[in-house]
């Protein structure tokens, strides 16, 4: 399967370095959602809205990183999300995280794999991924 | 009013500190809300519980920090709280964090003042503060 | 004085809240170091830069906040920032978050008060601020 | 090999929460650092000291977690540490999130396999662990 690659921007500021000089490596897991989120928005789905609408939400249930090389305060990145599953219960996004350079090439400083899943936000079991949402997946 | 001080330790971390080599100065009110919890606990009054229990919950209303000097990764920290002021939909808790230090007296590193209110869960509209919590406290 | 105010869109995302289903009241002063930071910016003063060419940075050295209504998931907001004290070593920086309505008029969520100093990098210790920088200040 | 498995407690507090209601899930990876911190010091490894005597530190450079089940406020959670793998230039550590309970036996909720790197602090250069350090892993 090959999704179109969405792309989002973030700029590393104090709250997400760490005392090593460079970003702290959880926070790659939130620029990670971030990107995910609004990848999401742009093909219409608001997860606000549709917990309001649906009762459910998504949950991570899987993570894998390699983080391969370090971002500091005020570079800009670029993290990307690409469906590369899509099940009855979850999908997987692979991910991104790169940094814009004065070349043309921006370079890679985390990848990443995240599955997930579709849950009732009332008791947090999983459930089948609703037709309203999968209509709306690439 | 002089209630007694209630004082919990709290260990620096790497997501603790900033790429300034020291602990971002916002996660003095993360550390400053768990001694508060724990000062809660210690008077039987467990947050998640009085949510099931009571319907509300507490909010940070207003906080004035002072910080005076930085903590480094692997610090031991005292951090306190004192309530102050009991008003009758709010609470004011003092606290300061200090730093263990090999002389007899910790340094203190920031102080800061905590306005909590009590609101509904459901609306997230202020509330008299309940008997059953008012009797609990000092 | 009268400096202009600056504004910085932010977003609100899982990470930034907490469950009692609104943004954690300590995340407001990463929004506001955000609107801070490209504030800044904006005066052509980067914080990377400065700290390599000046061999200073700044350090929050007090807030205040007035937390008057909640963020939501998915919720618009607007961090301003206006300069309202220049001093020989801190300045103080007015800002608010308003959440975007679909009325005309945003609606005040945190309104706060950030002094910050100027600090050797190397040893913490608070200096005058630098003339090239107080030259770029409005 | 079979490495002692180190133990270490963490309470839920309301930073650590979503507006799900539960633990957002990149905070494990905070919760699994305390414990590898803890774990070290326990061993007479100390990070601060280990940069300043050695000029080098840990990085995390690989992380798999899988999500099983929720934490809530107030929830009491155990963290392990158990070393896996040594290589010349990285360590394996597996470790698991569990929820104390009024039974026996522990809930899992959350495990993952952490590879961390020696690099030296000045340019981020990975590096082979030092003897110093190695003598005192188990």
């Amino acid at each position: 399967m090959t999704a179109p690659m969405f792309t989002w921007p973030v700029r590393v500021y104090w709250e997400d370095t760490d005392a090593g000089g460079i970003v702290f490596y959880a926070n790659y897991l939130k620029f990670f959602e971030r990107a995910r989120t609004e990848w999401l928005r742009s093909l219409g789905l608001h997860q606000s809205a549709l917990k309001a609408e649906l009762g459910g939400m998504f949950v991570v249930t899987e993570t894998q990183l390699k983080y391969l090389n370090s971002a500091r305060l005020d570079d800009e990145l670029l993290v990307t999300a690409q469906l590369t599953e899509k099940g009855r219960a979850s999908l997987i996004i692979e991910q991104q995280a790169l940094r814009k350079t004065e070349h043309a090439t921006p370079q890679l400083l985390c990848s990443g794999s995240i599955r997930i899943g579709w849950v009732s936000a009332a008791n947090l079991k999983p459930q089948r991924l609703p037709q309203q949402l999968l209509t709306r997946l690439p």
